[in-house]
């Protein structure tokens, strides 16, 4: 078992027997894989007899995308075990809990998250889930602002972007986020319908200036721990539980990156629901709840923020009357320029988001289409003009007027 | 010799013996330790008869500083080594070579420069170096360049920030020029005379508040490997020669700060002019020529890295027109606001510049003090405002009018 396979799931129940207080002694263990098969293995196994359960993920060493297989390093599940601890320890009501980590099979034993489900699925099925602005606003604040130079020992701090330096994983946020969508790349992938959209975009000057920018930040920004991949399909939910999975692409960058991604996702679904929503009267009132949940998710970052740097800040010149709101007007600009960026691709890059693709109905998948992009293009475009969240709020309002 | 200890003038003249085609078996070889003491020891070891020499260089484990004693990582010594490797093979002819490093014994064996003189020792000396801007100015443009996102696998630049976290040497420069300075902290150092201006430095919450944004981005934007300390006294000349030395601070960080350095040091140099000038004429005439070298160093500087740019630049994006602009555009800002801090501290924080603090006449010294603080704390104030390098040259002029 010592040298690196992908397990079968004969092993991995023999595995899962060796956590301790478990699972009983001779209990008739089940073992299902449920990963997409994509890049890790996930073995779901449960002893139906107790109920007890856990889940293994394993990572396998490539990245299968359209047929293709991408070498992929097995170091991201060290890095997302290391990560899930670190949250764990900053927010341990967010995340599952990590039973062990085995480097040499680049396994991760975890909580059974299985009562949950994606908030990705929950949104298109246009469930509301109350506690979540709440929640992920702490959760952003309280693992940005500790993993920052504001939060903790600055030279640890060091040390830290050392060990979450993430080559292999923050080459496919640079190519599929950062690159691709902006030039006829073989990568992109969108529908005949929308080629107008797609061919817009390769030659929009303008707007190629604002990415390089908000790329140039994704290269350089050393500000915090991130998740790195913080959308609505990394995250589990119940209507009073939120868990934050799957921090693979967790590296030091800037802060308005995870913030931009929850927001996005967000806005990709009030796109969607030109297919999901039954009638304009229901459409209008999902559209507002999501809304409201955006801007919930900002001002409760916002408030949780400012509140730990009061608290907390160990760096004597931060302390500076004035320059908390600099810092945090920058944070909202960065967060709203990335939620663009996050938008766009899941329309035409390689990876799109299911509350868009799987709308049925061409003509509502269409118009769901040309209004994330109108939405992304406009949140990179005034980024930088923006001072409240109120921008966002306000481009996404206009785009479906 | 392979346990970490001190060498002594005995053991270096026996590893010099070591060196290949250096010395002559038998050579008679005389050896002098020629280091400040502070840090490292540096032997000068040479055969009279042939004229060969070299230079050793051995990190201590601690500094003294003001009879203190701060330990220090010998990791520095690797850092060093490392990074005159890299800037040698991007500038081969403006770092002295290295033979060897021997990493348990914090030591580098490199080429002796005694034909050269510390540059700021030069500049006291009101020599003049109508090669340095040219030199220094394509020593920037290339290490910064090619070590960035710009002009390297932006992969591998992940891994180089990680070969380059260098938590012990940041720390001395994040506490004694972005922190110290500007609170009355027990390591700032000022003449009683200045007391006024130390005192208003501490309370000028505008300045603070700049400040704190150039300290950010000294802690967080992991733009290109930096020197990390290229003050005039890192720099050995001669009329036709500039070899930068003592990378020992290099870390990934904003490309400004190495090039805010060498502005900043030939303005304290310009400042020091009230004591060494003989007469009114020779000072302006001297003051002139260190404007036209702080001007000459940004603008060949600038010409050399849109060149490379032009030439080199690996990263697509990048490529939009207009970003190389705006790119620069932050790069003299990030140039005016650092070579601000570098300024402030050497006059009222814990190291000084000969420059100044050697000057025989006390009024003199004095009025050269102020004259540092007002350029240093304009260059700060304005910063975010440059357009041009003319801002930096108009500041210098204003403060002497």
């Amino acid at each position: 078992m010592t040298q690196y396979h992908p397990l079968s799931e004969r092993e991995a129940i023999d595995f899962a027997r060796t956590i301790p207080d478990l699972f009983a002694a001779g209990a008739e263990l089940s073992c299902r894989e449920i990963g997409d098969g994509n890049l890790n293995l996930v073995f779901h196994i449960s002893d139906p007899a107790s109920g007890a359960s856990i889940i293994l993920k394993q990572a396998l060493p490539y990245a299968k995308v359209v047929g293709e297989s991408w070498p992929l390093s097995l170091d991201r599940a060290r890095i997302e075990s290391e990560a899930l601890q670190i949250e764990g320890s900053l927010c341990p009501d967010l995340v599952p809990r990590v039973y062990k980590y085995v480097p040499e099979l680049a396994l991760t034993v975890m909580e059974d998250l299985s009562d949950h489900i994606i908030m990705r699925k929950g949104l298109i099925e246009r469930r509301t889930y109350p506690e979540f602005a709440g929640h992920i606003g702490r959760f952003l604040a309280r693992t940005l602002f500790f993993t920052s130079d504001l939060g903790m020992n600055q030279q640890e701090k060091k040390e830290r972007t050392k060990q979450f330096v993430n080559p292999d994983l923050c080459k496919i946020t640079e190519d599929l986020i950062f690159d691709h969508p902006y030039t006829n790349a073989d990568t992109n992938s969108f529908d005949e319908a929308i080629r107008d959209e797609a061919e817009a975009l390769w030659s929009d000057t303008a707007l190629h200036l604002e990415v390089a920018r908000l790329r140039h930040g994704f290269l350089t920004k050393a500000q915090a721990l991130l998740h790195g991949d913080l959308h609505t399909g990394s995250i589990f939910v119940t209507e009073s539980s939120t868990k934050v999975i799957d921090p693979e692409f967790a590296y030091y960058g800037p802060m308005g990156f995870d913030i931009g991604a929850v927001l996005a996702n967000l806005l990709l679904n009030f796109a969607g629901q030109e297919g999901w929503s039954p009638d304009a009267n229901s459409r209008a009132a999902y559209r507002d709840y999501l809304l409201r949940t955006a801007k919930d998710v900002w001002t409760t970052f916002e408030a949780e923020f400012r509140a730990l740097w009061n608290a907390h800040n160990v760096d004597r010149i931060s302390g500076t009357r004035g320059f908390q709101d600099v810092y945090v007007e920058q944070l909202l600009q960065d967060t709203i320029g990335y939620a663009g960026c996050k938008m766009v691709r899941r329309v035409v890059g390689l990876a799109h988001v299911a509350d868009i693709d799987t709308i049925p109905d061409a003509g509502a998948k269409e118009r769901a289409q040309r209004l994330a992009l109108a939405i992304g293009k406009s949140l990179i475009m005034r980024n930088r003009q923006a001072t409240s969240i109120d921008e966002l709020i306000d481009i996404a309002e206009k785009a479906i007027r």
